[in-house]
């Protein structure tokens, strides 16, 4: 058979990778699809760049159409990044007949809806699995293998980053300026770190995870985001005294129709699997209706782990093209019409940390306004502060709704004797 | 378009969640396959026997042919267990065009090769995610997921019974046979506990993975088997002290081109993710050359997590026959000869724990016996045990090949100043 040819956009490291694996695994994949896959031209910025691995200079070019255009490649490879640009580029394959995979999750997150549309319209497949948790099979596990449930959460630590920033100060009892500033140095955090610790890199990949999840179209403008850049020190020793680890969580639930998406700092019991996931590592746990909970871990981002799920893609468009079903594959749609939970429906425990005025019934005010509101508390710790010569307190509430939550904080704003609310998380497990 | 037809053989726990899942969740399953999933007949021992659910009685039937000869049945989901005879009704199925779905690892680790050559002679599907670890889609994510990479190591908690033992052992102190009596009162183990405690039951699941992550032809007899019935509540103390959990773990490893797969009691190092997997649930974890290390972690048995897995394959099934691509997907062939690599290449840490006579010179001579067969040590602790009037001696070696660890076992055999071989076990992580 002839061989499947492949046009690479983009040469950095997951491309690299790409390229280190179709060539080191041919046998293998020769094996699964019954032909080889040649890499026939690779769109990169600078040709002249020097570069980790020998690759022929006539595959090269800095001119994308030269790529998008050729009449032999059968399938594009999009991991350049960006989004505008790469779209039009995309759906300028896609109506040329070729077969897309792309890691780029911001792109997918934004623009999947018509990406997808393009390719049905055209008879192409458009794979993702590389968008989101890297080296974890996550998209197809959900879609494939957990397909005859109804999913009705799924909880990610689905940023390499954070996760790498919060275990750190959970480990070192550092402070989250020194670890960005470590992990700036080692490589972990880019120069502009906005994207990953603002939480809006985690919130496109709970988008992705939830569009495919649910059955509904959702948008990053669903997501409540709160990023990881006011977690302290000392909520991270708090949390660890009452047996918690402080992760950036990302949560899709629903509740019949009913749908919530955030993208938190949250408050996770140490028995909890996802608690011990550390470092740069990635974990999603899904709950099914009849599964009940699963968990997928591995590596969340990387060279060689990223062009694995790439080329896992790519052995399934292969294989979709030897059994010419391409794009006829029923794919999970979006059927669902979207319903966001409202607030008062959005139920979670908090953990709650105030300074307060140090003096005698401070303590029942406070407590007082969580009754008013019907929020009952599972522990309250009070403990004399003198640096500031005020007392703390900290309070881990019941499941509470948030509109409740959020009526307890306005009156606490009012409060003369809370000096001021620290900090508010939610909390899971 | 027409319903899919389903016979189904046995209804027990998993047959009966099968029911509910396909009878509950019809909306969502028709959503991705286009059509509704009928059951058409089922074959139980007792037509008589009251159940759980409500079935129409004349679907109910205790002859296997009339819902294996039944033209109108499109796919035979086979979860009433056994082997030879079982086998026998899926042949003649596949015989007859229909595709087929097991939970059946007994029988798919014996006769897979011949099923699945069946299968493929007849143009029929035959899916089995259900065999290995219950609800957690690992065949899959193996066959798909990590396509592209090359496995080199499979590491699975893939036995709920054992893995609920160790874990009561662990937490409470308490002695195996204790854990057992009280397993099998809440029904976690059979009256027969055999095949569980043995390691059977992982072993046959291990040959699944290994067959499928090596493209290698693999059966039971290539395991080595040790079961959990000689761990001791000390073995399991003494391993806390030293940092580990006692696991039930298979292990299949390759390189190059040799392959060893084992299923034992191993240590655990209490930072690795395997350690923290407690009670019922499994977990299997995965080494790509590329993707580095992935966990899936999940109920390993259950009748709703099982029936989960067992209509996922049903779904792929009906995909399949929408694409009319049953049998023409390409699978993973056992293409590799099988080569078990020979024990001197097999390496790894022990534990090992000894009685010895309790003077001075005996651990020098331990020692030396570890050094003539070039095994060197990690960690040594020596403490009197008085009860015994001897000395206890636990040891960690480093990296340590299978065939000097048995030399000087052997060398230990005929020492006066080691009373007793207590225990020795792998060590991972």
């Amino acid at each position: 058979m002839k061989p499947f040819k492949i046009g690479l956009l983009g040469l950095g490291t997951v491309g690299t990778g790409v390229v280190r694996i179709v060539e080191g695994h041919q046998d293998d994949i020769k094996r699964q699809i019954g032909s080889s896959i040649e890499i026939e031209k690779i769109l990169v910025q600078n040709k002249n760049k020097l570069r980790d691995i020998h690759i022929d200079p006539h595959k090269i070019t800095e001119d994308p159409w030269e790529v998008l255009e050729d009449k032999n490649i059968d399938i594009i490879i999009e991991v350049m990044g960006g989004v505008e640009l790469t779209k039009n580029y995309i759906i300028a394959a896609l109506e040329q007949g070729k077969h897309v995979i792309t890691a780029n999750k911001d792109l997918m997150a934004q623009h999947g809806h018509e990406i997808l549309a393009k390719a049905e319209e055209h008879g192409c497949d458009v794979f993702y699995e590389a968008s989101v948790a890297g080296g974890i099979p996550i998209l197809r596990t959900i879609v494939e293998g957990l397909s005859s449930d109804r999913i009705t959460k799924i909880m990610g630590i689905v940023n390499g980053t954070t996760n790498y920033i919060l275990s750190k100060m959970s480990l070192e009892g550092a402070s989250y300026e020194d670890v960005l500033k470590e992990a700036q140095e080692l490589g972990y955090a880019e120069a502009d770190p906005t994207s990953d610790v603002g939480g809006f890199d985690a919130a496109y990949k709970m988008t992705i995870l939830g569009t495919l999840g649910f059955h509904t179209y959702i948008t990053v403008e669903d997501v409540e985001i709160k990023g990881i850049t006011d977690v302290s020190a000392e909520d991270i020793r708090y949390s660890s005294h009452l047996g918690y680890e402080i992760k950036l969580l990302g949560i899709a639930e629903r509740k019949d129709d009913l749908i919530y998406l955030s993208v938190q700092p949250t408050l996770v019991k140490k028995s909890h699997p996802l608690a011990n996931v550390n470092g740069v590592y990635n974990a999603v746990y899904v709950y099914g209706e009849a599964v009940g909970e699963t968990m997928f871990y591995g590596p969340g981002a990387g060279e060689m782990p990223t062009a694995t799920s790439v080329v896992a893609d790519l052995i399934a468009v292969a294989k979709n093209s030897v059994l010419q079903v391409n794009g006829s594959k029923p794919t999970i749609s979006s059927y669902k019409e979207k319903k966001i939970k409202p607030l008062d429906q959005v139920v979670y425990k908090n953990f709650i940390r105030l300074y307060v005025a140090d003096k005698a019934g401070v303590l029942a005010q406070i407590t007082q306004v969580f009754t008013k509101y019907e929020v009952s508390l599972e522990s309250v710790v009070q403990q004399p502060n003198p640096d500031l010569q005020a007392a703390e307190i900290i309070i881990v509430t019941h499941d509470a709704n948030m509109e409740s939550m959020e009526k307890v904080l306005i009156d606490f704003k009012d409060m003369d004797v809370i000096h001021e609310i620290k900090s508010i998380y939610r909390v899971e497990g």
